[in-house]
């Protein structure tokens, strides 16, 4: 079992570590300490021993920081995490602050007006502490300062050692001296010497490896720096490699142990392409130190990794018939259970259950959100021990899930009714549902980013005087991080759409207090030719739908659908019936059958 | 009659004008001169003396520029002009060049390598030779020169006279001194002690006047200083002012002759707002040459002005009704000829007959757009008397027109069938009309720019590969201009939608060689409470729409169309004839009824 549902930190333990921590702050000459969420590596999860929000303040929700003076500790937290934030910290000792209401640099210069504020510059980025800077009043300065929750942390894990394992040729699609030599070439043409490169997920890719440095990421925690002839130093724990990695490797890959890094990077001749947005400032400490030139660009994978390959498309198809073939087992499942005999725990442990028996299930990609009743309109909401509610027939289950394959990433949710769905549940469902099947069938003039398909999702909402407070989809990657860019299905996403990107399709509604709605598919971007009598000039782009698994009839309003939107669920439902009807037990192919039925 | 169409230029007048040009090139010692459509006030439609291009080129079209050389002329047109420029200039003597894919900067660079090149600076805004200036090789460089085409022309009009007129207040819904008033605040506000308005829109907007000084457009010509305390000095030809005008202004605008612009400009303390975007560069050496210094920033009357008042959106809609019954009766006497006995001009004359015959027509908004068959593919058509195509049974007729009213400003565009369609275009029309229904329907947060609409009006052309290559629509004035800023619906457009903010709604789709269609209503943004059920926390805009004319059934498939759709239309046509039944002529009516029946 991957998932856990047990609290790991409690608000007692808060109170002398902060204290501790004030003693270090005030032998440091600072008179505030920055305790962000971050690790070097920028990602979504950290390892333990990176995890020093949770260990100094309790709170163990996924973004935020701590802000620390000798007086009093701002726990930044965005809406989401509020009602998390006050039961998991020592409100007696750290005060919960609404973010991105109230930031950090006003937040700073009112709290303490004039001093030192230390930071670690390995945790932070380098357009992080311009930020801040700016925001500062003038009385107040920034200091880099060794982490001095480490140094108070007695007990502190090690850094991770999970072990990198090849990711095969054949499902990347390229080989990594493909990738590295593309990239060499981005680097030579914008006159760059070499890029380093932070973010594992990078990393991983431009290497064709993966990882177990950390949760439901399978990425290896490490650094490179990739040169413009195409080479590579790569400076990771030795324990992490295998013979068989070294091989695989190849010997224009060289391995340095980590402390290698800052002579390392300090030896470069520029210009060194860093990218400011996700490069620690410690980064661009070192080449300033040297007087190396620095290109400030985004990171080069970052673009060709969001565009996948065919193997890859492959691949993650692949993984989606076998995850969608353990849904169906789940969903079936649910439906033959009596609804009040369950909890939300129970839901979650069958759904891992259903995956793990794939026998090819590496990790869940991310804490499964099982929501029943009023935790539906919770839009993180992960379920613990404390919190695990009893379903109550009637209550809508939202369960969005996903897991980590060799071959693929999946992710989806699914809204089930149990018993007699709440007023207004019926009519909002079809409404999201519409602007599901909108995007599903959306056709587009090469060039648009999410931006310009955001209102198709949110239009049948809108009519009805209702929305979403989160965006339309995310990417996705390949057996790599279930959330990664550059594209986005969102009114922010500038970032033009091009084939082989993969994206979440899931608009929702909340009602906060009675329920949730949210229908989630993953679509890869693909080059659409004109139909009879298009222009064949005009090159269009639109999205194949990956995901295979049913969508609740009983939560529809049929005579909501349009015609074209009916038929596409028919169609729908047919290819999840046909794709999956080979790969599921006898019992839950009965069910398959049924709810495929055409409406 | 308002429009004509004769030509008013020959490709003969041009090459003895170009060689009298150069020659004052010599004499001025440029090598290069910049000959643009535009005048000082940046207008979509010039006076008579301001048309320096076609006089030196032969070229009427409403967007381009000449920049001629000791060698070489070349006329800068855009794709919809391409073809008429090559038909309009003596090409031995001037070069048709592909604007905007060619840029001024590079074609002066590779045309001319080194060299000066003179521009009148009256006629640039300072964007626009900022823009040029960044474009020019290093052997190039911009000099300021007195307009040499006014030299070498000796029968030059004189600057229009147009007697100005009082714009009730009770029409604009607010009196100049409150506008003058908030402007005034805003610019204290921003540290500005003045700002000096060159668009005669924001001028007569702010002074509660229209003018007559060129076609289509009501404003005057004029410039004015508005000062920090809502004072205003306004520069006017004596001329064009009557007592009662000098009444309806007051003691707080003070008037002057256009001479005293420069010293009154140079008299100023700064810092003095003036929009980069739309003042002549002109202005700027004006201030900069005094020491003043100047505040860029748009000019401030553009959004108050395009956020209409109550009684604006009454005027308009009264002026929708006056118009919507003109088209009633224009599009009944159409379906009782016999198409075959008809031309486009005869098309554009009835039309503009109905129009004034309604008493009340001050001017046509623009000059018609009636285009028969091919011809309606071409998006800025303008019938003259060698293009007049005889109606062809079985052409789609494109008709886009408007009128100027005292109370408001129209602008629609329907597209009928004469005899059988050809292939395609019902196809075509339903997803044209699915599309405007789409926008028509279009409930959205508030915040959010045409640009995130946009994408409802194309969706269904987009799913049969099809699109079109011009916005969904544009801001309108009231009895002003009737295209105005900021607001727009198209993929470019930033500017979030306001309420009161009147827009075109105008999809349409176009086959080369063969029909266009287009269906244009204007709407206006309209602030829409929470329908039952929907979140009262969501403040929601949406459009209402203005426009009064049938839409032509005989295009539409009704299959194509969801349950929404038709009742959309079902429901427009109902309020078409409800509201215009007893405006129109018997015979008219009856066809009124006849075409508004229920689908």
């Amino acid at each position: 079992m991957f998932q856990s549902f047990s609290a790991t930190t409690t608000p007692e333990q808060g109170p002398p570590r902060l204290a501790a921590l004030r003693a270090e702050m005030t032998r440091a000459g600072v008179d505030a300490f920055l305790i962000p969420r971050a690790d070097a590596h920028q990602g979504e999860y950290v390892a333990p021993r990176d995890d020093r929000l949770a260990w100094l303040t309790g709170f163990t929700g996924s973004a935020g920081f701590c802000i620390a003076t000798a007086e009093t500790a701002g726990v930044f937290v965005d809406g989401r995490y509020t009602l998390q934030a006050r039961q998991q910290v020592a409100t007696e000792a750290f005060t919960p602050v609404p973010w991105p209401a109230t930031q950090p640099g006003p937040w700073l210069t009112e709290t303490l007006g004039t001093g030192v504020i230390g930071f670690d510059p390995w945790l932070h980025t380098h357009s992080e502490i311009a930020r801040l800077g700016k925001g500062l009043g003038t009385g107040l300065s920034l200091q880099r300062v060794e982490n001095l929750v480490d140094r108070i942390w007695p007990d502190q894990p090690a850094p991770p050692q999970g072990a990198v394992i090849i990711h095969p040729d054949a499902l990347a699609g390229r080989s990594s001296a493909e990738k590295r030599a593309e990239i060499a070439e981005t680097l030579r043409e914008n006159g760059a010497t070499a890029t380093i490169l932070t973010l594992p997920d990078s990393l991983c890719w431009l290497l064709n490896i993966r990882g177990s440095d950390i949760p439901r990421n399978p990425v290896v925690h490490a650094f490179a720096i990739l040169h413009a002839d195409g080479t590579c130093d790569l400076f990771i724990d030795a324990a992490k490699l295998s013979d068989a990695l070294h091989t695989h490797l190849g010997p224009d890959i060289r391995t340095h142990s980590p402390d290698s890094l800052n002579p390392g990077v300090m030896a470069l001749t520029g210009p060194v392409r860093v990218d400011p947005a996700t490069a620690p400032v410690a980064i661009f400490d070192l080449l300033e130190s040297a007087g190396i030139e620095v290109q400030p660009a985004e990171d080069p994978c970052i673009l060709p990794k969001a565009c996948k390959t065919k193997a890859e498309i492959s691949g993650t198809a692949e993984a989606h018939l076998r995850d969608g073939a353990a849904m169906v087992e789940f969903l079936a499942w649910l439906d033959a259970q009596d609804p009040a005999s369950l909890t939300e725990i129970d839901v979650v442990r069958a759904l891992e259950g259903f995956r793990a028996a794939t026998g090819a299930l590496r990790d869940i990609s991310f804490d499964t959100i099982c929501g029943a009743g009023p935790h539906g309109a919770i839009v993180h909401y992960r379920v613990t021990e404390d919190t695990n509610r009893a379903v109550t027939p009637g209550d809508l289950l939202l369960v969005d899930s996903g897991g980590q394959y060799a071959d693929g990433t999946t992710d989806v949710t699914r809204t089930m009714a149990t018993g007699t769905p709440p007023e207004g549940a019926v009519a909002a469902f079809t409404r999201v549902l519409r602007g599901m099947i909108s995007v599903s069938l959306a056709r587009w003039p090469k060039g648009l980013a999410g931006r310009d398909l955001d209102a198709l999702a949110r239009a049948p909402l809108w009519q009805a005087g209702q929305d979403y407070d989160h965006g339309t989809g995310h990417g996705v990657g390949v057996y790599l991080c279930v959330h990664e860019g550059p594209q986005r299905l969102s009114r922010v996403s500038e970032v033009p759409l091009r084939p082989g990107m993969i994206l979440s399709n899931e608009p929702g509604y909340y009602r906060e207090g009675a329920f949730g709605i949210r229908i989630e598919n993953l679509v890869v971007v693909t080059e659409m030719p004109p139909p009879e009598g298009g222009d064949p000039a005009r090159e269009m782009l639109g999205f194949e739908t990956l995901t295979y698994v049913p969508i609740d009839r009983r939560l529809i309003d049929l005579d909501q659908l349009a015609p074209a939107e009916r038929a596409w669920l028919d169609a729908y439902h047919a290819r999840v019936r046909n794709h999956l009807e080979t790969r599921v037990s006898p019992a839950a192919r009965d069910w398959l059958f049924r709810v495929t039925e055409p409406l």
